[in-house]
């Protein structure tokens, strides 16, 4: 791992269940770079690795839904940090959303999401994606989960050339 | 404030002390909008409202320091945060770095970044940064500020539509 790697600690990323959908095909992957980046229109950026079958789903169908991770549910993140498998949509109760994507009712909050456009960063791609709906799941109290508490769960310090 | 905004509360977000320069002109603001995009090469992203004289120092320039406040600084957010004027870079001390980008000695960490490319995004510019140098400037034990702690100090639920 580089010194620059190192300092990324510093940055502050939540953690959120990504869910993708292409008519009955579904799937669902652990992402921490998610942000706001517009007020108006409200448009969010997700930077996705563009050899995850995810992906593909996502620019066939144009939806996503961002589900938000509690800090409680390290779990969930590990489950859906795990590679594409036939029974990964198992875990979680997943209702179909306003444009098709599926939410993770136990996520603390949701948003539901078409894609606009994108860019190309590196080894990954920024999608931008506007807003259709959104909602909170869990009672207040609960705190979204920051992914500095994940430590190394998904092995990134290996990924830094 | 639509519904929709009320729910962005739960995504999470860092607060930043963005660093412009172009020759001895210097500006520095305050910004919650960055993430990490790319683990090979290491590269930011940085959504920046371009109307901001700041977003055409860093156009100018090609340079810019994005500079990570600890959980204490509410002070160096308010007053980053404010519009630009002739004494704003007399707060904090600062340091030219490799790129030439101004450092906020008093930051958790730094990151010295070259602009990349970029994307317009809603009201905003999503700018993509190579990382040429990091560091960790505070001691250990300090946490990065999260943009919750700040409330509505930048007035920005006024800026939903």
């Amino acid at each position: 791992m580089s010194d620059i790697a190192s300092v990324l600690k510093h940055l502050t990323h939540g953690v959120y269940v990504v869910g993708v959908a292409d008519g009955e095909q579904t799937n669902a992957f652990t992402a921490a770079w998610v942000m706001q980046v517009s007020f108006s229109p409200i448009l969010l950026a997700l930077s996705i690795n563009p050899k995850h079958s995810s992906y593909q789903l996502l620019k066939k169908s144009g939806v996503c839904s961002i589900n938000v991770l509690s800090s409680a549910q390290q779990s969930m993140a590990a489950h859906f940090g795990q590679p594409a498998s036939a029974d990964k949509m198992a875990q979680g109760t997943w209702k179909k959303s306003v444009t098709g994507a599926p939410i993770l009712q136990e996520s603390l909050a949701y948003f539901d999401c078409e894609f606009s456009h994108e860019i190309s960063a590196g080894d990954h791609q920024v999608v931008i994606c506007r807003v259709r709906e959104a909602g909170q799941l869990s009672a207040e109290g609960k705190r979204a989960m920051n992914y500095n508490e994940t430590g190394d769960m998904d092995g990134s310090s290996d990924l830094y050339s």
